[in-house]
């Protein structure tokens, strides 16, 4: 089998056995050769946001030097959360390989497949209340970023 | 004007100021009381999911020393991209306050409405290619997930 995605696996198992979280790994590749791997560690960092997709990241980014990770692909033994893809997206990686599917992750009660329901309007219930207030004050931080000039966009 | 989002605002204009990332701030409160903030800090750190909502979650998570945040609310300048409303859902948080909207952001060339509208199947280009493979060999960590007697579920 495609040996990054064994990896992934594999980290995953090694992850849950230390109890570091979730059933959950990803890798990081750059020209075949992996720049940096991971498992979930929600519960050994107290981090909510330590999935396996979005440590990865975290650690090839501070190995390349760079939030640009375009020249990357990811391989990550689930299908990734909402937090996750949109991760991928803005670490701007263009190719994603996965293993199973966020139905099998609800399976073994993880929200991921209900997070992507909430975003696409299709739950049935609301674990989050949003409110927006205060547009106008909001938009001021935007309007000064309009006009920098040493700015660092991506 | 309300407090906690002045905070925010505040916040995401220094942060800019500072050269540490885009115009975006955050802050979590419990009972009342600010128990973190923060402002995207994706140039500072080369860190690509440094974004306000998921730094302040971090800190509050770490302070707290607990990945569940159901008790507290967060503020952010403007309407967290799906990456941070994940995040949020994923940290237990029930109440979201947001400033500007996803249009704003995408207005000053952000892409957190891109990644919406990907996430929702209407954006008309995709940025990451999604291929999936080894489903089969990807199921193994959730079977011994499900038989795991010590696990710690969140």
């Amino acid at each position: 089998m495609n040996k990054f995605m064994k990896l992934a696996i594999d980290e995953a198992i090694s992850g849950m056995t230390l109890n570091d979280g979730g059933p959950f790994g990803a890798v990081i590749v750059k020209n075949g050769e992996i720049i940096s791997f991971a498992h979930n560690e929600v519960v050994k960092t107290n981090d909510p946001t330590a999935h396996a997709e979005v440590t990865a990241l975290r650690k090839a980014s501070s190995k390349l030097g760079r939030f640009d990770l375009s020249d990357c692909e990811i391989y990550s033994s689930c299908e990734p959360c909402p937090m996750c893809f949109a991760a991928i997206h803005w670490a701007k990686i263009k190719k994603l390989y996965y293993g199973s599917t966020r139905e099998d992750a609800a399976n073994i009660n993880f929200d991921d497949k209900y997070i992507y329901d909430v975003i696409k309007g299709t739950a049935s219930e609301l674990q989050v209340d949003v409110i927006q207030i205060h547009r106008l004050e909001s938009l001021e931080p935007f309007r000064l970023w309009k006009i920098k000039i040493d700015k660092t966009e991506y």
